[in-house]
């Protein structure tokens, strides 16, 4: 049986949920993750009102979707992240406050605890979304950390962390964590690092994204079957290297779509990724979860791009030998 | 008539500079890019003691070396940097002080002023070095920059480094900062907006090195014709890139040889980087100046690998069409 | 909204316009490139007969097609060509004549100023076609021309095609020369060169089509980037390069479809022309003009490759971010 | 026993034979491939004055280098080019003439016939040389020519070498012909045409030049197993491709060194010609003649590359099984 | 008109006919190659029963399919093997017996002297097969087989197949051999070899394969231009290399699916084989028999991938030039 | 210090060892592996006279020879192949006999066990050899064998040598196995599968040579990480895949040389092989035995080639970090 398509709406966060969830079914997705920012999944008002939980559902199964994975990007990498400037804009106000970073990571961590509880109440077994990083401006550049000073960055995401996955473990939902430029694990061999710092707790693992591990030159379908245990959410995001001699893969300072930057996000299938290598290993491996359509393409229009998606894996999602 | 080929000391600045003078000699070397670290050219004790200069140039003179260039790497990127800890072992105690990062970037300022003077002195006409950066942290992650904090970042360096360069001006010595990861530009593209926001100082040009344009999937001879009137200075570094599927490219924590690594230094003309074409994109852009080796090979020995590099470098630098 | 699909009727010139508008309809077109030869559009019975026009018109508009381009590709390389045999077959007896180069050349000139005013007469706005060369004989082989020699031969082309273009100016028509070996400008270089040539003129612009290019080792995206806003009409055609150490790329004196040859044309879509990169160029530069099938494949049904080549293009051209 | 190296003397024409014989002598040389331009070996001053090429051959010894090969490109491509200004510098101006195209190809067809006796009086075996192209202006343009015009062409080069051929095999010199773009025959299927149109001349071979190959993407190992009987003569001719996008294989207008060429000549082994499987090759189809270095380079010293190229082919040709 | 889709029945030989013929017309086939093993087609069942043939004839029009091809792979290849223990699951216990060598072999020529006339009987123009090889374990190996035992290994095949090719023969059936890696001709060159040992008997041809050929390195549509009046039978199978460092190409002994292999097979479309080139070169050789889908693919579900691969194969079959 | 390089007598058995040795002390060797074919180590005479040992001590010491590693790769091979003719050229007649299999392998085994007391005699602590092979004719052809086929085969081969390598280690003498195709284990994954069936004997290690290797598609360097405390000697040996679109990787039933062959031998440098990636291996697992170069090259004189090796390994051998 075929796994349920989902669209991830953080993409889409700037459209009203209703009006989105509307597209989105029409569009064929079986489900949402939905983003816990705009109007898609508020868990302070999840919290707080009695009747929000139970509203969603019924907004989703109104459109025959299903509520499918949390996904708490934004404020998650607060809880690691070192705070600057370019948090503001990605979080509540009640949660950046006055924007002093040990306050703004504290509220942070007590807004994933209560994501934890939320997605228990709401019967979602899954929440993906970040941990934040103290080392990643020590990454390829110069001069680099002392091997201390990457033990050091290990033990403070931990730290930090094992507060909130204690709370993930107690409420039986697992937490997915994207592997991801920025983050304290963003290859194969920094996740392998991570994944021995946390010492095999069950309720962390990994959602699979293989559009950043694209352009760093590592091979998806490895990726998949190094941790074969621990992919706990998949999302589907393309990827395109345009190297011409001037561009860099590390694509500088220029946005999404800027000819300078030496790769571009593309919608699924229209890119560069080894999709057929990937959904051969999703079986190799037996994961059984949702695929998750994280939609990002500077030259395609969204909705028109959003529904060619669901298509696309619609078609590549071939069954399985039994 | 060939380029003069120097040995850049930084990497042996835990040897007397006497001896190293003796073998870099031995193994053919015409001159040496002399390290502001180590015992190699201490800019307090040239500033202060009357003989210091003509002491060096008379230890270089008995081993019939030229004092090509003054490299100033450790200091110049703390004018820049957002410090931390990765500084204190790279700078001279009194600069690093108590690690306050203000007075740091402070008293580097003022090193790099005397420095300028100290190169005049000595009769050096050109200094390579870095400029730091506020902004690298935010490179290739998430969240990434807006561009308000860009533009930002880069008033920061030209401000930071506007009275250093006038300083230069000053002496008629000139300022050659090499693209380099870490750094406000690392490419192509960013180091075009760099040489925009300095606006055609003609004291301000560039230290090429191709090794760390290779493993970003930039064209190093492309580097070279794009910024032809701005090349001040040339490292001979090389690399290798050794994707396998499992090694990325971004390298995350591991040291120098660590198999984990996605790319690896190479003695020249031991990795990727294609020396043909830099040499006739050198005679093409009509650069003139010393060809000066930046050893590093996590598998050669370091005296063997430096006498290989020099006579590689004779061999590469072939007589151009005049 | 997609951009109209139309069909290049040249390849079908055999065949009567009724016959194939009727086939293009149903193949999915939305309108015609028309031929001027074959019974397509006579630009003399245009002239000359009162109804002509309307008639065309009257034609298409019963299938539903519209008139969107005409292609005078035969007589316009006779312009600026070194007549010899070759040209008599792609000729009108009546422009032949007796086949003086002199001769030829000024009643092509006259044909192509009645072109214009007949594309006016009938609606359409742009007007594809060739230049000729005079300096083809001199591309690749040896002895090359000198700078002389080369700057008489644009200088050719430009007096040439001056009163020419100035027709199409005053009558409100684009003409869209196609980049194509065999004419003055076959490269992007080339096309660089004859743009200053002619020095800005509005009326003037290209026809772009991949498939030359590719063989060329020209990257069709880059050359739409470089030419963004002369880019006035497009030919969708695919080829592929079959080099196997025997065949070469000028593909010498062999017939399509022959195995010596080191590319061939093939079906839109079944070759090695990267439309994905193509499509997004187009959407970058904000071209909306028509996509025109100009179809050609040794190996496929002609028929069946045309509405193959219009599903495809329909699948192709996705809805552009707004 | 390693092949005699020789130098072809045409791109040093500007310089007098004494002179240039001495410096290959000193760079390695076995001897030269002497052109019949320049003061280097004159065909009529060699008919008409007595001891002429009894002096030339002192000359000669003196440096201690033999008279491999007479090299005629100049004159015999006017024999079946169509002719226009492009050949006036090429050629003695008693051959020149006014320039009437009959008149200079009758002249041409006269020296060639005297070339052959020359090279028999002199003892050379050998005479390398083009054969010009009527088609030349139609290969990989557009309009073609048909086959009619194709047989056509072949037949003229027939008809106006016939003679001269002959003259050949009766003074017992081969006449090698280099396959060459703007030549007759230019890649591997037009020279097996050319080679039954002359159907089995003995007197008639190839001068192998693999830099033109290389870039039109024939396998110039291929090549020679292809022609293994019919490999009279070697020219060690290197050359790289250097497409980026913009550039094109057919390198336009533009001028040796111009970075708008998508291929340019280098110096041999610095290039991108496999010589490691040309040296295999002429091997294993038992060549034993000349290997002839025909240096261009537009970036590195004439002199230094001329000495560099001969201790490249010293090492290259290495011992065969026997 | 295209050609018939046949789905080889081999893959599905634990299925009765009756249940696989009726899912292969839903799926779109337009009939079968009959493995001659299961019950599909039962060799000894055929002879000695009067009805059987009728029978397997009536039940497949039920399910409006044709019966295309006989498919003999296994006894046939006890015919020229040198026999062991991995031949009895392969053979029926009456051909199997006591597994003594002369004996499988003798009774397994019979078998297919018998095949030939039951084809014969059923209308059936063409039978698939092996040959065997008693070369085979000298392939790739050391030490390697003598020139003399080459020799006989080639005699000795055609020997022991001459009887059978001549009741082919005298039945008016062809006999296709696949060529097949553990076959006496596994590769192009093999092939050459073994048809000039058969000496051009017009009943033998092969069946091509082109999933093995991928992984030798040979071009399949190389394979069919060589032997273009030779191609009886083609079966569509699909494989993918994917070498990593670590697997090799042999495959070594890893069963279908393990990842420690280079290459395995892939259900046709998705895997590496160039299908556009191959369905050209069918046409272009003008083959017009069958299209006989043989599945195989470790990672997916049987039934669908049947399917999935008849409308491949519906798409890929374009209509050829007339 | 660099490592030994030894010349392996194997390919030179058919010259008197005197002869070979004054050669290859010429050619820059440092020793020499001694083959126990032609005259160069005969066991049976080693053991039977007295002096026979001291002599070839003495043979090579007039040479500055030493005696490194002894070379049995054709006796071993007999112990666990399946006998047939290709064995008889390779055997001495007192081990050939009346060439019955079971007597072939049990005199085989004899000579073996003889080697190891031979070597310990001399005083050479390594031989390198073969195993055979039981299973090779199931490698990559069809049928291939069952799992249990497999095993019985691995069984089989530490059967056979379980005696013999009991001796070795008794003996303290290490036995080297060369993976090669033919043999039991012949890439990556069977060398892990026959180290576990041998479970850790430490007199058994691997002989590493890559040029099998590649053509396989294996990495040569991952290989020696893998089983670095295994790796007990170093054949130097280079080749080339030359793949046409005819030849095929298995290179059929062709001789060396010829070009129907998809890969061929080539002295060491002048091939494919990765040297810079594997003399950085070996310096990273530390191996510090010989190199040896095992030379093959059906193009290059056999005596210039083994000098030309010699003084390829001298340079490819750097100085590591100490």
């Amino acid at each position: 049986m075929p796994r349920p398509i989902l669209l991830f709406t953080g993409p889409f966060s700037d459209r009203p949920l209703d009006e989105l969830a509307a597209k989105a079914s029409e569009w064929g997705y079986a489900g949402l993750e939905l983003a816990t920012w705009g109007d898609h999944f508020e868990i302070q008002r999840a919290a707080a009102e009695p009747d929000y939980c139970q509203a969603k559902l019924d907004l989703l199964a109104r459109h025959d979707l299903q509520a499918g994975v949390l996904a708490a990007f934004r404020v998650s990498t607060a809880v690691g992240d070192i705070i600057d400037g370019r948090h503001q804009p990605l979080l509540p106000d009640y949660i950046w406050g006055n924007g002093d970073p040990a306050g703004v990571q504290q509220r942070a961590t007590e807004e994933m605890l209560a994501t934890a509880q939320m997605a228990e109440q709401v019967g979602i077994s899954t929440v993906s979304g970040f941990l934040g990083s103290p080392l990643w401006s020590y990454v390829a550049g110069w001069p680099g950390p002392s091997t201390e000073m990457v033990d050091a960055g290990f033990d403070y995401i931990v730290e930090a962390w094992a507060p909130i996955l204690e709370r993930f473990r107690d409420c039986g939902v697992r937490y997915a964590f994207e592997v991801h430029p920025g983050q304290i694990a963003f290859d194969l061999y920094s996740t392998e690092r991570l994944l021995d710092a946390f010492g095999g707790r069950e309720e962390f693992g990994l959602t699979f994204d293989p559009s950043h591990l694209l352009w760093q030159g590592i091979d998806p379908a490895e990726f998949l079957h190094r941790f074969a245990d621990r992919i706990y959410h998949v999302h589907i995001k393309d990827a395109i290297i345009g190297l011409n001699g001037r561009a860099g893969l590390l694509s500088g300072y220029w946005p999404s779509g800027d000819r300078r930057r030496g790769w571009q996000f593309r919608s699924p299938g229209h890119g560069g990724v080894d999709w057929e290598a990937i959904i051969r290993a999703l079986h190799q491996i037996r994961y059984d979860g949702p695929l998750s359509v994280d939609w990002h393409d500077p030259d395609m229009d969204r909705d028109a791009g959003a529904e060619d998606a669901c298509k696309f894996v619609q078609r590549l999602d071939f069954e399985p030998r039994t």
